[in-house]
C-alpha cells in the first residue's frame, strides 16, 4: 500500500489522532466533589477575582487552539472545514508530541473575515493562545492583524512558521557560506501567505532588536515582479512592492534572478532550471519549498550550481519544516504567558533554530525536524524575548 | 482542609482537569507522512466527498463541545467565560469517565444570543454533539431552539439533563407508590431554564410516543403561580402558563401546593415548610433541588409527612444528579450519528434511567451516580430512539 493508502487505513483505525484525557481521579463522591460541585466553586472564585489564575488552575496555561476555515488547506486547496479536521487534529497532535502542549482543532464554517475575527475574540478566553492555519490569503492577513490585541497570542503559522525557519535556513546557509544576510540579493517568488512574513523578517521591520536587512530583495508572483502601483496589486501586494520594490523595477522571475544569491519559492512547482539558476549570483542559495513538486529538484540545481538547497521534502537534505518553530513558539509564549507575539520572540525563535546546528554544512543547515531539542530551546528563547518585549501577563494586584 | 480549599489544591496541582493525547504514533518519518503532510490528505480527500466519513476518520464521532458564556455557573451566577472554565472542564471529565467521550470547553466572551447562535453553528464541523451548560433564561432557550438544525444534535444540559433525571425519579416514585403520572397534580416552583423542560416532559409536549401527561401542573416562580396574561410574563413564562394553567388559576406557592401529589423545586432554597408539605396530597412526593441549601431539607418534608424526598445533594438519599442523563445521551446520540435531539430520544433516556432501579424504593428511586451501567443503557436507548425517529446521518450515496 502507498503512503495515501496506509495514512488512510490508519486514520479508520484509531478514528481520529487526538482524544481527551482526565487529569482528575474521578472514582469517589469525594473526587466528584471536588473535580464538579459544589468544589469547583473555588477555582472559579479565584479566577473571577484574579484572572491570571486560569493559567495555574484550568488548561489554559497549555492549551493552543487550532483555527482553520479549511480554504487554504496544503496541497489540497480550499477543501472546506469537515474535510480540514484531519489536518487540524494532525496539528494538534505535533503540538504534543514537539512541546507538550494541548492542542484542540477548531474548525470553522465561516469565510467572513470578520466574523472569524469576531469568533476567535469570542472563544480567546479558553485558550493559552490561538494557531490559525490554512486560511486563504489576503483574508490571513485581515484576521491576523486584527488579533494581535486580544490578550493571547495568535500566529497564522502558515506566514510566520514557515518564515521563521526559511530565515533561519537563510541564515545558516550564510554561515557556510562565510557571508552575511547584508551582502545578499533575494528573489522570493510567491506573495500569499508566507511571502509577507518572509519579506517583513528579512527586512527588519517592525523590529527593534539588532537586525540587518538583506541587501537588496524582489517578490514576484505569476505575474512577474511586483511593483509599486502594479495594476491588480492587493494591499498585501502593494505593501510589499514599497517595501522591496521602491525603484519600480519589473520584469518575470527568470529576470529577477539575475545575479541574486538567494532563492526562496514559496509556490508552484516546477517553474525554475539549471540554466536559470546559472544566470543567478557566485554561490547561491536555492530554498525551493512548492509541494510535492518542488520549484527546481535538488538535483537540478546543483547542476546548475547553487551551493545549497533546501526543499519542504523529507527525501532531501535540508527539509525547511514548519515543525522547527510552531512548537517552540508557543511553548515559550505560553509559559511566558505572553499577550501577543513579536518580531522580537520571531527573531528569538529564528536565533534558536540557527543555534541548534553548531557547524552547518551545505547539506545540514538545518536541525533535523525530529530533534526535540529545537522546541525546548526556541521556547526558552520565545519566552525570554516575551519578557524583554514586556508583553506578558500580569496578576492582578 | 475542607472540601473547597482541597479542590482549590487539587486544581493548582494538576494545572486543570484535563489534557489532549496523541492516538497516532509519531515518532518517524513515516509516522509523521501519514499523521500529516502527504498522507493526511488521503483522508481529508475522503471527508470532501462524503461528509459522513468524518465520523470515522477525525474524532468527530466521539468528540462533545461544552459551550458556556459563563452566564449562569450553578450556585455563582454571573462569573463570566473565564472563571467558568473549571466547571466546563469538569464537565468535560465527566464525559470522558462516564461516556468515554472526548469533550472539550469552549467558553464564550460573548452574551448577544444571535451572536452565540452565529459561534455555534461556526463551530459546528468540529463536533459530534454540542453541550450548552450554565447559560443565563431566557437567552438559553432562544440559543437551544436555534441551534436544532445544524446537522449535529444541541443540548442545553441545564434544561434537558436536569428535567430528565427529575422526571425518572418522578416516574420511579410513581412505581413505588403505585400510582401513574396521569393521577398526579404537580407544582413546579422556578420557570429558569429547567421549567420549561420539566413542563414540556410532564405533559408531554412535542412527542408522538406513547406518554400520559400528568393530571395538572402548576409553576410558580417568585411571584407566585403564573397565569396566562400575568403582566411581566416573557414569552417562555406566557407558554408555560398557558400550557399548565389556561384556568388562570392565582396564588402563592404555599396555596398552589395544597392537595397536590408532587412538589418539584428547582428555585431557591428554604422556601418550605413541613407544615406546607403537610397541606398536600397523600403520600406527596417532594424534589426539592435547589442547592446547596433545598427548598426544604429532608428531615422537614419527611416530618412533614412526604412519602418520598430527593434532593440534589450527596448527603441525602435520592440525589438528583444530571450525570445519569448527559453521558449517555450524548454518547447514544453520536453512536446513532443522530442530526439533533428528539423528545423521543429524551424518554428513552429516562425509561433507560428508571429501569436501571429494578425495584424502587422510598429511599432509592434513582441510581446511584457512580452506576457505570447507567450511562451504557441510556446510550443504547437514546441510539434505538434516534434511529427510530429517522434522525440519523445518512452516508453520502
Amino acid at each position: 500500500m502507498d503512503i495515501y493508502e496506509r495514512a488512510l487505513a490508519r486514520h479508520q483505525e484509531t478514528r481520529g489522532k487526538i482524544e481527551i484525557r482526565s487529569r482528575m481521579r474521578l472514582e469517589t463522591q469525594d473526587d466528584l466533589s471536588m473535580a464538579y460541585t459544589p468544589g469547583v466553586a473555588r477555582p472559579c472564585e479565584e479566577i473571577a477575582k484574579d484572572a491570571s489564575r486560569a493559567w495555574d488552575l484550568t488548561w489554559k496555561g497549555r492549551t493552543v487552539g487550532v483555527v482553520s476555515d479549511g480554504s487554504a488547506v496544503l496541497g489540497l486547496g480550499d477543501i472546506g472545514p469537515a474535510a480540514s479536521l484531519p489536518v487540524m487534529e494532525g496539528k494538534a497532535a505535533l503540538f504534543h508530541e514537539f512541546a507538550g502542549l494541548d492542542a484542540v482543532p477548531i474548525v470553522l464554517d465561516e469565510r467572513d473575515p470578520q466574523k472569524i475575527i469576531d469568533i476567535v475574540k469570542a472563544i480567546s478566553p479558553t485558550y493559552g493562545g490561538i494557531n490559525l492555519e490554512d486560511i486563504s490569503a489576503p483574508r490571513c492577513f485581515e484576521i491576523e492583524d486584527a488579533l494581535q490585541d486580544i490578550g493571547i497570542p495568535v500566529l497564522h503559522d502558515d506566514q510566520h512558521g514557515t518564515a521563521i525557519v526559511l530565515l533561519a535556513a537563510v541564515m545558516n546557509a550564510a554561515r557556510v557560506l562565510k557571508t552575511s544576510l547584508g551582502n545578499m540579493s533575494v528573489v522570493l517568488n510567491g506573495a500569499g501567505a508566507a511571502g509577507r512574513a518572509i519579506c517583513n523578517l528579512l527586512l527588519c521591520k517592525d523590529t527593534s532588536e539588532a537586525c540587518i536587512p538583506v541587501g537588496k530583495m524582489r517578490v514576484c508572483d505569476s505575474k512577474g515582479v511586483i511593483w509599486p502601483g502594479r495594476p491588480g496589486n492587493t494591499p498585501q501586494k502593494e505593501e510589499i512592492a514599497q517595501l522591496t520594490n521602491p525603484e519600480g523595477e519589473q520584469g518575470f522571475l527568470r529576470d529577477a534572478i539575475v545575479g541574486a544569491n538567494v532563492f526562496i519559492g514559496v509556490s508552484r512547482g516546477g517553474l525554475l532550471k539549471a540554466e536559470d539558476i546559472k544566470t543567478m549570483g557566485k554561490d547561491p542559495i536555492v530554498l525551493a519549498m512548492a509541494n510535492p513538486v518542488p520549484e527546481i529538484m535538488p538535483d537540478e540545481a546543483l547542476a546548475g550550481g547553487a551551493a545549497i538547497v533546501g526543499t519542504g521534502r523529507s527525501d532531501f537534505p535540508n527539509q525547511v519544516n514548519n515543525v522547527l518553530a510552531f512548537p517552540g513558539l508557543f511553548r515559550g509564549a505560553l509559559e511566558a504567558r505572553a499577550l501577543k507575539f513579536t518580531t522580537g520572540m520571531k527573531f528569538a525563535a529564528i536565533q534558536a533554530i540557527t543555534s541548534c546546528v553548531e557547524e552547518p554544512t551545505p547539506k545540514r543547515i538545518l536541525p533535523s525536524p525530529f530533534d526535540r531539542s529545537v522546541a525546548v530551546r526556541v521556547a526558552e528563547e520565545v519566552a525570554a524575548a516575551a519578557v524583554r518585549n514586556g508583553v506578558c501577563f500580569e496578576p492582578a494586584k
